[in-house]
This record gives structure tokens, sequence and C-alpha cells, in this order.
């Protein structure tokens, strides 16, 4: 006999660092799930798991999912098929599992590969999460949009010409995965006239936190760091 | 005697409208609050409160702002100076105050007008939530940004060729504000062979929520919705 009953793959966004920023629903369903899985760095580190860690019960199985962490163009298919089948047997056996995602799970994370594998099998639900962007904000004291602004949100890893071509006519934007690209940003946001407005974060509520303006911010900059920069100093402006 | 603790201000992020999208650290700090402050349309009704009605005890103070709804271009000032007053006078007697902010406070909401108002003056703590814009990915089942995305962030109330001109180019968009401008914002999309990837929530994560295709939407939707669109149909295309 196979059980009747599939599992519910829960996609949980579990903010951008500090614990306590977990939404109410996402701490529900982590506690209520058999299963916990999480994307790891191949040393087996997990970010999202270390949100979590004082959610997580001996009793609750865990899947670590060992995702290269650099900048790949390309998501590791192999990678998302393993994990992929290795959830999907569970949701098979009617267990539950809950995916911790960093921040949103649908806002530049790896969960949607795993998504895009299961979802036409299995119940799916995702809970959304509060983004590293609106914490920055948070944290900088800076209001990102108001009224009519436009907010543009560009990954720094895209050729320079590209970067400035998205950032010339916005009036606020996000810059993600700063990395090694800070030269790079500060280089076109100085060509637009905007380098005084951006400041810089990394690791964002978590007692690592560093804020700086963007001119002061090292070369080369964790790959979760971000800039924010508003055409008239802040949203408020 | 007076006071020599001032209060502090916490604009606390609520979320999308699903009472269990506040984070644990917002419900937390609601409940320090002897003061708890928040929008309300002028008939009294607030969104922002009625997300968290249950976690509101009798003993806790309450301010409603009552701010004009509507599209205005400029926000009503002198309501804010009359609730920065208002609030300031709690911070300046020692009482901490929560400002409840629907989705996240620094992300086109009214928290910054008071916030601009007192945090030269007052201490000032911002807790970022759960925005509309994920949740409604979220609901959909749609990814809005993957690896190398832009993702565009626009008011429905800007301008005809200003819309199309922010997006023309982008990745994937998130539609604010729609209300009256849903016939606009198709005729864009269509110009830009993107309405058929185009996807519509209204009141996204409360019981009342309504998903459909853009194109099968309302002409006349509430403020509050959002349209979500995607070059590639979704980021995991």
């Amino acid at each position: 006999m196979t059980s009747q009953r599939l599992g519910c793959l829960f996609g949980l966004g579990v903010g951008p660092g500090d614990p306590e920023l977990i939404t109410v629903k996402a701490a529900r369903l982590l506690a209520a799930c058999p299963v916990v899985a999480y994307p790891a760095a191949e040393g087996g580190d997990s970010f999202a798991r270390r949100i979590v860690a004082d959610l997580i019960r001996p009793d609750q199985r865990e899947i670590a999912i060992a995702v290269p962490m650099d900048v790949a163009r390309d998501p590791a298919q192999e990678v998302y098929d393993a994990a992929a089948r290795q959830i999907g047997s569970e949701l098979q056996a009617g267990n539950d599992v809950a995916l911790l995602c960093q921040g949103d799970p649908f806002f530049y994370g790896s969960f949607m590969y795993v998504f895009g594998r299961l979802a036409e099998h299995f119940p799916v639900e995702v809970v959304p999460g509060v983004s590293s962007m609106m914490a920055c904000a948070a944290r900088l004291g800076m209001p990102l949009a108001a009224r009519e602004d436009v907010l543009t949100v560009v990954p720094a890893t895209l050729p320079e010409a590209a970067l400035e071509a998205r950032l010339a006519t916005t009036d606020a934007a996000a810059i993600y995965k700063l990395g090694r690209h800070v030269q790079k940003v500060r280089a076109v946001l100085r060509r637009l006239d905007l380098l005084d407005h951006a400041r810089y974060v990394e690791r964002a509520t978590l007692a690592e936190e560093r804020r700086m303006p963007l001119t002061d911010a090292p070369d080369i900059a964790p790959y979760f760091a971000l800039a924010l920069v508003h055409r008239r100093g802040s949203a408020l402006g």
C-alpha cells in the first residue's frame, strides 16, 4: 500500500537574516513539516538554515541541497534535478517538506528551480518573505520609493553598458550581487551623477551588518551586499 | 518633572494582508507598545489595522491618521504634520509608538512622511515587511526575477509614454496602483507584445483575493491591485 495523500512542498521565505524577520506563517509551517530542506554552499554551510536554526527540531529530517554559490550564469541543473528527486520522494510518501529560502522565495532565489520541477506533480505553497532590499532600506533609514517613483532592481553582474542604460532613467535602484563588481557600479553611478546618493549595506539585519556610503565600500564586497540609490537622495527628497 | 527617556517610534511592516504574514519581530514590538498608530481612510477604515486586529489589546491607545487614499500627487502635508505632532507628544512623554504600515514601511507607504518629520528628534526603528509584490508572485506561482533579470517597479499612474519607456526594456515588471489605469496598462503591454504574459492580482493573500490574466481584469481595479509581467512568461522561462 502506498500513501494516498501526497505531501505538500512549502517554499518558505525566511527573510534577510535576523531570525525575528521570519513571518508567523513561515515559522508555523516550518514547525509542522517533518522534512526541512535548504540550499547549502559546497562546504555545507547554509545561510537559510542558520536564520531558522533555533526553530529546527532534532526529529525533523534535513535535506541539504549543495548549490554552487558563485555567480554561475547557469544554475547547476543536475543539482536541482537531484534535489527535486529527493524532495519528490518525500512528497510521494506523503511527507510535507519545508524548503527554506533566504529573503523571498521568488526574488532571485534558487527555490524557483525546485519549484519548476515539482509544481506540476505535487501541491506547493509559497510563503513570501521579507527581501533584503526592504531590509537594507529599513536599516539605512532610507525610504525606497514614493508616489510615482520608478524603482529598478538590477544585478551588479550585468555588463557596464547595460547597467548604465538601466540606471540612467530610473528614480531609485537596488543593485544586487555586488561581489566583485563594486568598482564597476561606482564608475557607472559616478557618470550618472548618482554616486553621492548611493549607500551600501552588507549582511543587513545581522550582528555583522555594515553600512556606509558606496564610495567607502570595499572593492570586493560579499556576494549578498547591495547598494541602494535614489535620484533625490531618498524617496522623501 | 518630565520623563528623561524618549519613546521610540517603531515603523512596523505588517505585510500584504494575511495576518500571518506579519514578522515575528513586528508582532512582538506591536505587543510591547502602549500606543498604536495607523493610516485610515477618511471613513475611518484602516487596512493596516485590520491586518493586525487580533493583536491589538484594549489597553493600547490608538491614533488613526486620516490619510486621503486616492491618487493625490501631493501627500496631504497638513495631515502628516498633525500626525507627527500627536505621535511626537507620545514619544516626548516616553511612550513607544507602533506605526502600522501595510506591506513594507519604505516601499510606497505613507510611513515615510511621518518618519521624515520625527526621525531627527526621536529614536526610530523600521521593521521591514513582506511587500505585496512578493505576495502576488507567491500567490500566482510566478517567480519574479532570476539570475541577471532586471525588475522594474512602476506605478500605473504614470503617463502612457513614460510607462511604455520603462517597460520596453525590462525583463520583469511589477505594476502598482492599477486602479483606473488598467486599460492604459493593457494598451502599453499589448504594443510591447507583453500582454499575454501579464497577470493580475487584487487583495492578495486575503479571503477576497482574485487572480487572473490581465486581459480578463476589470477595467476599474482596486487601488491596491497589481500586475506582474515577465518577458519570458516567468523568471523560470
